[in-house]
């Protein structure tokens, strides 16, 4: 096999490209900015959602569906949110298309009374409603995610990280007090430490914004940060508390237990298709595509290995054995009457999340190049089955992380299987944690954090007073922001200066370079 | 309570409307002619979701997703195709908004150099990628769905039916052979028939239609037909064989077992939240929705009835032993966590549909009001307990469709509260196919068909002859439409004149004016 990826010390970007090709998980579309998500990526993201959508259900949101277009007046109400997004807004002029009669060439027609743009996030068509639906605190916390596709007109993209259209969930709630508003933005944000922990296996630290990182509109923003084997950060998603910003501005408005007439407090949150980003530079290596087992599409290939029609025919029925007792008979046999021409078999092991083992049968493809695409596409684990096999009653079980075992084929079943999956899925998050733990260092002075920033990157703490103007220049500087204050319980409690003011300050935070 | 909803025979259309409008399901929104779905409305799109990705995935289908934009020159390449769709594109011009400095108004900026349009559906954009992907018949067949937005400019909208902007999936496949491609096209009509049928308590009608109903781009196009309870049709699903249509337009070439290069035989097919519209308007009475228990998102509603404080704790911790039954101690304790400050009590009483029962506990709101409430949402069951019910150790059940039982607590558990939903499905179903077929009538001339059209509406049986002048006629003098020709196991077989030209032929249609 030809080597089709660009190692990362080689040129990291460009690896990130060849891991995402090579496992098939999206591409560049015909249309500018916008990318095609493939199977394999769609599936990492039906993961994500279910994970997720689980966890808001179980926390009490419900799900909604909001107008793609919002009026662009709407986006104007709130003054600091229409200066964050007018300059990557796609807006609809027209409402349909005709032939010129001269040139024959299409263009648009029957203009529009108000242009109108494709939504770059939710919160005023949102507060427009909520405005008509609460009139008591009664009708409060309203608590709904919607789950959909949004637009920022990007000129300079990259695949699941930047692009002009990216899909996502966006959370939107409205409460009765500050307090409140408060708790449900923390919530979420541990939510979603939870969730990109526990099911991506990717360790991040959690805080809040400096007030030039913080969303336009928001009064605090908190965010989830993870780090890239490159030693760039990577916001993974973000929680806002949005005061009574919104709620003023789309007069969201409500009589009070104590009859008096009161503006409710908003909260809005999400996370999109850049986890998938983050998820890939996680975990993956040279050799491609690593994946997490509580998100990975398929969670092994078999690889039946022969060379006579006659061993061929032993060794597929020992693995037809094999997936059998990983995902049941009727599994096998229903898989089999659904594509009883095609040569490979895709079973599944878990009926509720349509995860798969995949017997790689194809017939004119040699086994090493079956290994190969099942390492480039982050399989977890492989299972080879040849004719010594079917004679000794074994399986040689080769993980994604290098390990290799020869076991009985008895000893291989779902319970079995499930463990072994669990052990991946900790070795995963452990190997990122460590390698997030030697790529966070302490600066206590300004040029300390920009030589470490210059020599290896990552986290680096330092004592430091946040205010536009300092952060501002570190950014021209050194390329770094703020990636987070960092909460009170992980500060380490003395006054130290300031690494710019000099100001004595207990105040510390995460500086990075970031995606 | 006031009534706020409209009689059937009152005004249907109203109905129709203030059904939506009781059980909050959607609204208009600011946006000309888009929709909010509202947290109910959105749960039953959910569960059609949920329904329709099981069996794709089960029959060999995977999601993708394609960008939302599609450059203007795609939509021309497919010359049927333009014509369908290009008086209701919305078009986008620009990638900016920004302020006139003279009046202070918002207004776009930074025009594209090609327009977008708002995907209408998504055959162009999909087939330049298969385009890429197909090279060999090793590569086929793709079998991908969609799920997404899709935007169609509509002068005249109605909620759910007929909205500029609508959710659905979009199944786009591609195969080797027509042979093949005709199979797909007819085993998802099927799967969507028993969909609709099983699970949404919808009977339908499936075959093909006529070449002047038929996809614009399409080879031929079959649709299942429900049969609302005004006497209209709704075509509630559609999946057509473009044949080598889009092939050929986007050059879907593949090099074929005998090494000729040949173009590809696509599918594509797709229901739309069109589908609640459908479930709305089969099942729901004068009082308000009634939905099937398979995608009610709440299934019971349990009233307490007391009167004093100390009647009212002993109903309340009564009540909550009934939703143990049900739900299980576990779910009502973490139910209760969730939210302890809330009156009422979401319970789930299935943790993979999340569909719940709910205990009305709001102070401050009578019974009766309750009834009401769960009445209009179209809870299948409701179930009452007051203390003469708590000293006899019953529970009154009341179900939406009338029936009222009195029942010892014992006798009620999570098997037989499934049992009494899977026999109030039935009960519905039921009730929808009898309506059907009372309102299947034949005609064996046109002057048949115009007079039962006139007095009764429903489907109407008749030889003919399709022609699109013929149709036209049709459609102009009695407002119908040929909403399918008759599958030829589902004929009477006799040669009889066609109701039009007189000429004998054994092809019957089903007439019906329509949504």
């Amino acid at each position: 096999m030809a080597r089709n990826i660009t190692t990362r010390s080689q040129d990291y970007s460009q690896w990130y490209l060849d891991v995402i090709k090579a496992a098939e998980l999206a591409e560049h579309s015909p249309v500018r900015g916008c990318m095609v998500i493939r199977p394999t990526g769609y599936a990492l993201w039906e993961g994500i959602q279910a994970g997720l959508d689980r966890r808001f259900k179980e926390t009490g949101h419900v799900n909604a569906y909001f107008p793609l277009f919002i009026p662009l007046s709407f986006l104007a109400k709130e003054s600091q949110h229409i200066e964050g997004f007018a300059m990557e807004c796609a807006v609809v002029t027209h409402s349909g298309i005709e032939r010129d009669p001269e040139t024959g060439a299409l263009r648009p027609t029957s203009p529009l009374e108000e242009p109108l743009v494709v939504r770059p996030t939710s919160e005023t068509i949102i507060g427009a409603m909520y405005a008509q639906w609460v009139r008591s605190w009664r009708d409060l916390p309203i608590l709904i995610n919607q789950w959909a596709n949004v637009v920022r007109w990007e000129m300079r993209t990259r695949l699941f990280l930047r692009t002009a259209e990216f899909l996502w969930q966006e959370g939107h709630t409205a409460h009765e007090t500050a307090a409140e508003a408060e708790r449900e933005t923390l919530m979420i944000l541990d939510l979603y430490r939870r969730f990109v922990e526990d099911t991506l296996a990717i360790p991040v630290r959690a805080g809040m914004k400096t007030d030039s990182e913080k969303f336009a509109g928001a009064d605090r923003t908190y965010a989830i940060e993870a780090m890239m084997q490159d030693g760039k950060a990577l916001q993974a998603g973000t929680s806002h508390n949005l005061g009574q910003n919104f709620a003023k501005a789309f007069a969201i408005q409500f009589q009070a237990r104590d009859n008096t007439l009161q503006h409710a407090w908003t909260t809005s949150w999400g996370v999109s298709t850049r986890l998938i980003g983050a998820l890939i530079m996680s975990h993956s290596d040279d050799e491609g595509l690593v994946l997490p087992p509580r998100i990975a599409p398929t969670l092994a290939t078999v690889v039946p290995i022969a060379k006579t029609d006659e061993e061929r025919q032993s060794v597929l029925a020992y693995a037809d054995k094999l997936v059998a007792r990983l995902c049941g008979e009727g599994e096998v046999a229903r898989a089999r009457a659904q594509r009883p021409n095609a040569e490979g078999l895709e079973v599944f092991f878990d009926a509720a999340t349509h995860q798969r083992v995949y017997v790689d049968a194809r017939e004119g493809v040699r086994p090493p190049e079956k290994h190969f695409a099942a390492e480039q596409r982050g399989v977890p684990f492989r299972f080879e089955v040849g004719p010594r096999d079917v004679a000794s009653g074994n399986v040689v079980v080769k993980s994604r992380l290098g390990t290799k075992e020869i076991v009985s084929l008895e000893s291989l079943d779902a319970p079995s299987f499930r463990a072994r999956l669990d052990d991946f899925q900790k070795t995963l998050f452990e190997r990122a944690l460590k390698l997030r733990d030697e790529r966070t260092t302490s600066a206590a002075s300004y040029d300390e954090l920009k030589a470490i920033l210059a020599e290896r990157g990552g986290f680096v703490r330092a004592p430091f007073i946040p205010s536009r103007e300092a952060e501002a220049r570190i950014k021209a500087e050194t390329k770094a922001t703020v990636r987070l204050i960092l909460p009170a319980a992980e500060r380490s409690g003395e006054r130290r200066p300031c690494i710019v003011s000099g100001v004595d300050t207990d105040v510390e935070v995460l500086f990075a370079v970031a995606y």
